[in-house]
């Protein structure tokens, strides 16, 4: 092996990592609650529920990056005594904490909604006056996929909303922006300042969890370079090495960011098939010091979740040109289980391959729209 | 997962196997000799070379296939008193003895260069006076990437040739087919009988050894329906099931069959990138009784092999467009330690591109000649 890299968590994510890594002789370990988990696989898990654990995770690789958001800042403290981490630190801290995320922004002129900073029931209601409604209520650290979110309507619903996320102690209350779609824009930083961004996604949710993602976004052709702006700055400012996400809303003043995520992201998958070089490749070449891989897209992909329940391999399969992606997990409502990849032809084969999976899918996404590339 | 495949051989051509198993949630295990090899990052491995090691395998899987030419017909025997083995017996037994394997093509009229059977030093006279000279003298057994085998230019070679070879008994001596160039055709064939096939590859040797691989093979238009005919030929007789490859000349009279292997093939390596489904995934989707992929090419595409030494990771990813593959083996003379795919964007790129990488390989292959798509 060149050289071997762990990784905080042992999810999907770790899974796919893992596995673009290994044609480049790059072994991967992992630091997971549970040792039974999707990259287990793919190389040692080291459990954060011992004691032990962490250190023997530090002494199992050369190089360090992180596939769960949450990775506790604590532990990164441990391991950069005497390993590197990417990306760095600050960047996940930042990310960990809406307000640092959304002053970020701020700093480097990237469009966000209108905000508030709420520790108190006045202030909640300060937050109102100023900002109208609806505003979204949310914790300023923890939460996802719309767990740990409010949203209020009217001003009856304050107090409720105070109730139910007041104990949090810190939140952040943000404007609710208008908008006609979310996309995301992916980018990755080598260890030599080089940056390379993907194509747009146009993504789909579904009970606040992806369903799809449209790749490049239909007409998508001036938010590319305003969103590559954008993500650069970020990536500059952080001196970031590796895979980067910002979430942004397609609005009519145009992009506004949403939120960032310091790792390879979901709307992302499409990559494996639909870019010359993967976000799971060109993380581990960045995170491992080697030259990026070209970003540019083989052809339109979709990307489709599969949430909750398996379908059929064989019927996903028998889909023209389908690939897919499972993650050895076992079935629970909600729970991404793996995703599929369609590369169509065009627009009318796209919307007859959608209405297909749709048949397929135990749990029905949001694919009966209407799709087009 | 959803199934366990045992594999025959735990080298590169395993690993990249159970590569693309593994997001099917097909989990691969493997029997080898040395359990330290190339596939063993990705499942168990049973040594052949421990008495109980055949048993165990045949135990850790539900259905079985092959990556070892040589796989032993007497350890298939064994297996197939309780399981299954994709490809069928007889097409493994066929390769395995060269006699039977022109046999086979002869009576699918599938052409050949006219051959005889030499089992001593009359008859290899005989054959020499029956088919001219030069004449290729081959063990109808064994042998590979050059081994084995004794190219008869000149009557006095006789002796040396019968002294080198005539030990194993049984050979085959095959008329020298003028050819002006070498391709290969790779097909699958699912569990329903469904076939498909990717495009021409052609091969270009250094040292015996596979160098590189051009796909689609240049002005191979006409010839890929009939190649894809003789495979099918084959598939078809043999009810077979997984991936099959048939090497071919090109010569004035056409196509002429060199040998099959009933395996994947370092000249399919091109499918991982180049083609919608690779060899590697249709034939793990063969075995598994999952429907076909599409074998269509996403776009032209040049496999190099790394043989012998390692170029710098670094120095090839940092060529426009280049995925590297490498297998994990230590460095030696002749063999095969990864490949490299190249999917120029058209043919000037494709010539300066391997200009670049003959200056990166330790080990100089056939890269110098000029390249065309």
């Amino acid at each position: 092996m060149n050289k071997t890299i762990g990784i905080f968590g042992g999810g999907q994510l770790g899974r796919m990592m893992a596995q673009a890594a290994l044609p480049l002789n790059i072994q991967c370990s992992f630091f997971e609650a549970e040792t039974e988990c999707p990259a287990a696989i793919l190389g040692p898990v080291f459990s954060s529920k011992t004691e032990q654990g962490l250190q023997d995770f530090i002494a199992s690789a050369d190089v360090f990056s992180l596939e769960f958001e949450n990775t506790p800042v604590a532990d990164v403290d441990v391991l950069t005594q005497t390993k590197t981490l990417h990306p760095p630190r600050l960047a996940l801290a930042t990310a960990q904490n809406r307000l640092a995320e959304k002053s970020l922004f701020d700093e480097l002129n990237i469009p966000v909604a209108p905000y508030r900073a709420v520790d108190s029931l006045d202030s909640l209601k300060q937050a109102v006056a100023d900002l109208g409604l609806p505003i979204v209520l949310k914790t300023v650290t923890g939460g996802y996929d719309g767990k740990g979110q409010f949203v209020l309507r009217s001003e009856d619903q304050i107090d409720t909303a105070w109730a139910e996320l007041g104990p949090a102690k810190s939140l952040i209350a943000e404007s609710f922006v208008k908008f006609s779609r979310e996309v995301s824009i992916i980018a990755v930083r080598g260890q030599d300042g080089d940056v390379k961004t993907w194509a747009l996604a146009e993504n789909h949710h579904h009970n606040g969890i992806l369903s799809h993602s449209i790749v490049p976004a239909p007409n998508s052709t001036d938010l590319q370079p305003v969103a590559q702006d954008y993500i650069t700055r970020l990536l500059n400012h952080l001196n970031y090495v590796g895979v980067l996400t910002l979430e942004l809303f397609v609005t009519e003043q145009g992009l506004y960011a949403n939120e960032m995520a310091c790792r390879v992201h979901n709307s992302g998958h499409w990559s494996i098939e639909g870019a010359i070089c993967s976000q799971f490749e060109n993380h581990i070449r960045a995170v491992a010091g080697l030259p990026l891989g070209s970003t540019d897209v083989v052809r339109p992909t979709v990307m489709i979740n599969i949430i909750g329940q398996h379908p059929k391999s064989e019927d996903v399969l028998a889909l023209q040109g389908a690939h897919l992606h499972l993650y050895n997990k076992s079935e629970r409502t909600g729970r991404k289980l793996g995703h599929i990849t369609l590369m169509p032809n065009n627009s009318d084969d796209l919307t007859g391959l959608c209405r297909q999976l749709a048949q397929i899918l135990p749990v029905p996404l949001a694919l009966t729209a209407d799709m087009s590339l």
